[in-house]
């Protein structure tokens, strides 16, 4: 279980408006949208929370992937349901309604194949939550997590304490500012690093994705894409590519293993952006991953 | 005088002040940036106009440089004088006051050697002024111009003119969409090109620089500085590391050229937000540009 990825969060249904058209209850969420990603990369389980009206056949979709849906519990009601409107540019979204439904009483509950997985992901949920599903776990040999300006500003102690016990966060640049008071981001990573985790991803849309990680620093470009149709997600996607690649690594720890590990983060989230959902994450071959990944790495080969 | 480039464009006193501190009358204009650092690759000579106020130390600072004054006009009257500030982000500069003085009655007049420069770069001025000296030009290898958003506004038939005079563009992502109506800067890119250019650099502060050329795409990002003191002339400074290495190599189409001309632009313009005015550029050694760069690039180097 060395390899396998464990991710906690949100499965939902999404339904979005984009320059580019719109969707109406589609396939969304953290642990969602991060599965289909790192599990072109490593095995993933998910544990997370659907009501009555999940279709099956998202249940499929996933599970033809390989992700084992295990701990995905079904309360009685309705899925996470999230509506959302970008402008085109993408940057941010307009929240219309977030109907919480059944995830709002979700309460993670790990089985003993859960707790073995040497891999976990904390998506973004409740500090408190995402602190409890540690508590329940073996001894991961790799943890990381997100969280949001929301948790920043109502929860941040319990978010403290958490930090104390990951290896990695995954944040935007607001995060890292509100979570320092920093508005330079080599600064704001260094306190970060002081309140526990010894890596620290910047997610900065289409400016790239700083990685500081010990001493090191890495600013990444984000890969161009001429039609961007949706970015829901990609955040996600982006943390999947990077935390599969990592979970397949033997030394998640050497950076020349992190600096790929952000080559696929990258790639993958370029690809997550050019369609609505989980389309073209769903429906990737490793082949053409293979060939963005050399194309990205390529060009930056500077020589 | 194949790898002399000529610039033209403004010399200025700038009165900046930021969260580190302020300026009173520095040297400033984007020649002068944009000479500083291509020096550092090749011969530059200025074409420009100064009041009777410009002081003879700054003329001395460029000079030693190796920086030709010869065509620095000095006309009866002040230094163009710019007055402005910046937040704590450094994306916008809040302009206090624009006193021209000079610059307003600026013609640019080149002598016999600024004509058989090989390489010209015309910073951002009139359109119709940048055609002007182009025409007063032999037969240049290398055409390269910069604008901005009053000029796309006011004088776009002008500025189309020229447009299909140059080689390359330098622009600021709202530029480029400005120009062209495109929000996509590959699609904004692929416009421009229409109109003449066959490279298109993407100027994107803290988020790097895209570079176009002809069906090649490169993103770059920015070298990460922790102290940022005074961004005012990155951009030219960038095009001056570009601009000079380009004019320094035996063959500026080489993709592999341009892509190193990318580094230098990067590397120049991460040293010149690091103190105000000209101070870091104009004082750096070799030594510093060269460890820098190595840095940059090898970090990019994902294996």
């Amino acid at each position: 279980m060395k390899n396998t990825i464990l991710v906690v969060g949100s499965v939902a249904l999404d339904s979005v408006e984009t320059i580019h058209g719109s969707t109406s209850k589609a396939l969304g969420g953290s642990a969602v949208h991060f599965s289909l990603s790192a599990s072109q990369f490593s095995p993933v389980q998910i544990v997370g929370v659907v009501g009555q009206d999940f279709p099956d056949k998202y249940r499929g979709y996933l599970k033809r992937r390989n992700i084992s849906l295990a701990g995905l519990e079904v309360m009685p009601g309705k899925t996470f349901h999230w509506v959302g409107k970008y402008d085109q540019d993408f940057k941010n979204a307009t929240t219309i309604a977030t109907e919480l439904n059944v995830f709002e009483h979700f309460k993670p509950k790990l089985n003993g194949e859960h707790a073995r997985c040497g891999v976990l992901f904390l998506a973004n949920i409740d500090p408190d939550l995402q602190r409890k599903v540690l508590d329940q776990m073996g001894k991961p040999r790799l943890v990381a997590c997100d969280t949001m300006n929301y948790w920043i500003s109502l929860k941040k102690q319990s978010l403290l304490k958490l930090l104390r016990k990951v290896d990695m966060l995954f944040v935007n640049e607001e995060e890292a500012r509100q979570l320092t008071g920093e508005y330079n981001l080599i600064k704001a990573a260094r306190k970060i690093m002081k309140m526990g985790p010894r890596g620290i991803i910047v997610k900065r849309g289409d400016a790239g994705a700083m990685l500081f990680f010990k001493d090191n620093v890495l600013s990444v470009p984000a890969h161009p894409i001429e039609r961007v149709v949706d970015p829901t997600g990609a955040g996600d996607t982006f943390a999947g590519g990077f935390m599969g690649y990592l979970a397949a690594a033997p030394d998640w720890k050497d950076f020349n293993v992190i600096r790929r590990a952000m080559a696929c983060g990258t790639v993958m989230s370029s690809f997550s952006v050019e369609d609505f959902s989980t389309k073209r994450v769903g429906g990737i071959s490793k082949k053409e991953i293979d060939a963005r990944y050399h194309k990205y790495v390529g060009a930056l080969r500077i020589k």
